[in-house]
């Protein structure tokens, strides 16, 4: 196992170094199953499509739905199906990327597979983590998957419109976090109402200016 | 990797061997972080412990919380920290068997670790297993985590009461979820409002009283 992160690691600089030449910024999203992902995306695309140049990689076990939602928005989409493993590792994102055309692209998504555990551990050579958790899934899981949220560098709290249905208690969670994060970014919003959509939207604006001023 | 899994094929029959021997009806509960698989536990546990012995086994990466509110209502619950591993594997199960009094246990509910990916492929002795699948996580989700709902015997479909908060749709499941594994049966039911509890209870003491009468 700790031949196979060191393996992953060493791509993963080599991805970075290629990205980072190219002046993409890529944000590895990770959250569990059905937390929002690929509306989160698709209503980031919305925004920002007529700024920057946009491309996305999909994580799946075996399906193409997402892809296919994101590739009828005109948005270039690769889908990486693992075949059941449980995460994306640096030599997908490598293949994936040679059907990309980088020199077009300033942000790059990355759509892990829904899963809090496992892609915690492969670096893919991302600019930045985010994870999003959904409010239904209940303010403690930072507490029981304390691994993924440690590793990330933003913290999307998504579906707020569903908040008066749960007893989640936002400041209970930001004391978790931060607990285990000092200075962890938490953005809530909700990607069915639009709703704290803003702050998000300015977060990885402030990445994208630098890069995209260059290209 | 095969070689891993073999190995655990061979536990997971003795500790098989070991609960039918007890009479013991063992149920693994998968789901998604946050689907609710501790709300549904707490409440199955306070509809049955007056006619059944139950234990849990709670299986988490770092905390726990899940086994002590279990502890908190009087039931025994063993904790298994998986240190960050992403399943449980028969042979934590093995060990944490040896904490608990099998002749006065007809139900051992073990909540697997929160992923719809991993824990699908090691099996543990178990005589069932549950998946839960919750409303606002999507009725997409058995297309995309297609293996561990085709290995499951029952699928619960927690959170009906925010079903009108979303698009999701209860046929379109229904579809899914047979093409993948026409037998399936599916209870949908509100861990939150007890709607549609009688149904899981239903099923699961049609498999707790053939072994209860022979204890």
């Amino acid at each position: 196992m700790q031949h196979v992160l060191a393996a992953n690691e060493n791509l993963a600089e080599e991805n970075d170094a290629l990205f980072k030449d190219k002046n993409v910024t890529v944000i590895n999203l990770m959250a569990s199953p059905g937390a929002g992902k690929t509306s989160f995306i698709l209503r980031t695309i919305a925004a920002l499509r007529d700024s920057y140049g946009i491309a996305v990689i999909e994580g799946d076990l075996a399906s193409k739905v997402d892809a296919e939602k994101i590739k009828e928005q005109g948005i270039p989409s690769i889908q990486i199906n693992t075949g059941g493993g449980c995460h994306l590792e640096a030599s997908m994102i490598r293949q994936a990327v040679e059907h990309l055309d980088l020199d077009a692209i300033d942000l790059l998504i990355i759509e892990n597979v829904g899963n809090l555990v496992c892609p915690a551990d492969f670096t893919l050579g991302e600019s930045a983590r985010a994870v999003i958790l959904s409010v239904p899934e209940g303010d403690d899981k930072p507490l029981k998957y304390p691994f993924i949220f440690k590793s990330s560098d933003v913290l999307i709290v998504n579906k707020v419109d569903m908040l008066e249905l749960t007893d989640f208690n936002m400041e209970r969670l930001r004391e978790v976090v931060h607990g285990l994060k000092p200075d962890m970014r938490i953005v809530p919003l909700s990607c069915r109402t639009g709703d704290g959509f803003a702050e998000w939207l300015a977060w990885i604006q402030e990445r994208l200016t630098d890069n995209h001023s260059q290209k």
